[in-house]
């Protein structure tokens, strides 16, 4: 068994929440190894919960065991559940969207439903507003301490019945433009991360060190209009300038060398927010 | 042993202490698991940092050892001390109060002080303004690799010699309306936690679903005042609206359906502020 | 072996870059034991990630690798090396000034230098702009799993050929004044931790419990100017006072009593700012 328990939420790390939750985890198995993704989602961003997870999950081990708790439906009918990744991993989150990154692009092997009244924390049938210490961290320790207790969970679900969130896919329009969304900040330096993978840039006759113009709209409305070097990364470009470049996740994005495009610009991200990449 | 170390303060995350602390501890014994409680406390809050080990502590197997640094007082004649619940865990801590509420809810059923000269990191006598990495963790980590050193400590304190902060009791007044205080945020939300206990409620009349009055005051100035569900979780009602319940603590909380009380309506947390609910 | 990875960023914790550093780790090394320094530097500000690692570095157990990212130059032509200090630490940083203030106050026994081609997390050649995961990371968790890795790293660098950041010294004028700048804050709190060494006080005559004059000069302009106690911890004023005290590396600092100086006088850090002393 790997014993490692990643935690994300977005109860953030000011007050107890996090550390009730670890106490939990340790009294189940006081040999876990468990480590914070990120407790910074904004609240209720089931998007940014999901993106996270694909940003992260790959690059551990298989067997660890990741919750995420981004449940503003704690308490409703929404189902808890268990994913097992076609890479190894497990999640532990609720039914609301949360799984649909992974399940895109690393594909998720199976999937069941955790019994919320049997399978809690003893003693905490009181509770109906904490979950993520009640019912995920408590499910999650005993499946990073036993992969066995993931196959008695017993109700097996199709991926089809799953709550999943409507993604946009990116393309190459007819006059070879490729049109992508931006889907998330690096947060601390404001650099664009969008949809648009390395690979399509390159069927789009893109390459590193072309001149490409680039064009971001929110909601159809023009917002920035540029013509920027397709870098390696950002020395490429002197310090202040716009640069495109491919990301940690291989996908395009577009950066101020030492400086944060996002607040600069004014740029967010979501779906009102697309991107469009044509060579120059 | 159980060797969980687990770290609070209000130092921030953004500099160097904490991690200075947890190599002093590492040092101490290679072999400690080591947690952060929080470090946002603000600044010399004790009420605050007081609270956090409520909410935290028991979840924690028996024989972790808590630091809280919330210190002010550093380097003055305050004592440092250890106390041993009666639920079997250790808090390592200034004698300024923040011990109170895990005094008043779970009990302390030993304090012994720490002799700041005697029992203090090695070569650290010209340094009087970082206990925490100085005194407490150094102490906190030898008590975590062996309760003996704890009852090795010298002196022995009676608990009525500890400093205390006031509470303020939830009562239920002469109408029948129960009466109690703010006592701090669910941060991230902006839920309001009172210190009004669920069974409180319930010795009111007050049952799940029933509609409630609540007056939220400011110094006995009116600031809210509506009827709302006591509901189970925030999806009883439509996103967006008022909702009463009972939080992870089993106490009384007032929040929005995905959206921030506090925020909304600018409520904030302490002595000054006190709410009332009555059946309706 | 220690097994001890430390890792410190311009990350921040609020998307998934920390967590997806401890997966590679973890995978190099499932029984590392990996601890945050911080991951708050101000993005770019590699004065700050050198001046932290001086903070915390000596606190560790020898053998402890550090990993310090504040990597403007990602992908660029800088190095990414490896020192060994005397103290028996390790550093994994690009070569770009963090060394600075560990090689000035502890001493760097040894460089060698990583190839970024050849020992870099597999699989990620396409990825340019993120060595923390794919190159330092990599390599730290295999010199915390086997110090022999850092002695195959095939390139040695003389010290003379690192990137250093230009330290002002501080010193005592003809006047008899001790003249320094003011390096960092103790952030949460608001205290000047200036660069002279409590030594230098003493040699100046300066004794605690003295009365001292201080300036504070941005850019040679006074901001502010008063005569407060030398003194041992913030207790020994009143709250809202403002004492001159020994700090917790053994430097002079300045602080509000239970407030924050930099937010009350509108005092920064840096080069810019200095700081004159004198016995009154």
């Amino acid at each position: 068994m790997s014993n490692f328990l990643v935690l994300q939420s977005d109860f953030g790390l000011d007050d107890g929440a996090v550390a009730a939750m670890r106490g939990v985890a340790y009294t189940v198995n006081p040999g876990l190894e468990i480590s914070d993704l990120t407790h910074g989602i904004e609240p209720y961003n089931i998007f940014e919960g999901s993106y996270r997870l694909l940003q992260t999950v790959q690059y551990w081990p298989k067997g660890t065991v990741f919750v995420s708790v981004v449940d503003p439906g704690v308490g409703s009918e929404r189902r808890s559940i268990v994913a097992k990744l076609r890479t190894g991993q497990y999640i532990v989150t609720p039914d609301n969207g949360t799984l649909t990154h992974v399940d895109h692009f690393l594909g998720i092997e199976e999937v069941r439903v955790i019994n919320e009244i049997k399978n809690r924390l003893p003693h905490s049938e009181e509770s109906h507003t904490f979950h993520g210490r009640d019912v995920y961290v408590y499910n999650a320790a005993k499946i990073a301490t036993d992969e066995d207790y993931f196959y008695q969970l017993e109700e097996l679900i199709a991926k089809e019945n799953l709550e999943f969130i409507e993604l946009d896919e990116p393309y190459i329009d007819d006059e070879g433009a490729v049109r992508g969304m931006i889907d998330i900040l690096d947060i601390r330096f404001g650099s664009l991360w969008t949809n648009i993978p390395s690979s399509l840039l390159r069927e789009a006759g893109i390459k590193p060190n072309d001149t490409v113009e680039i064009i971001i709209r929110k909601d159809g409305v023009k917002q920035y209009h540029n013509q920027i070097l397709f870098g390696t990364s950002f020395a490429d470009v002197p310090r202040g300038e716009v640069i495109g470049y491919v990301n940690s996740l291989i996908n395009f994005g577009v950066a101020i060398n030492q400086n944060n495009f996002s607040k600069v610009y004014g740029i967010g991200t979501g779906r009102a927010w697309t991107i469009e990449v044509r060579k120059k």
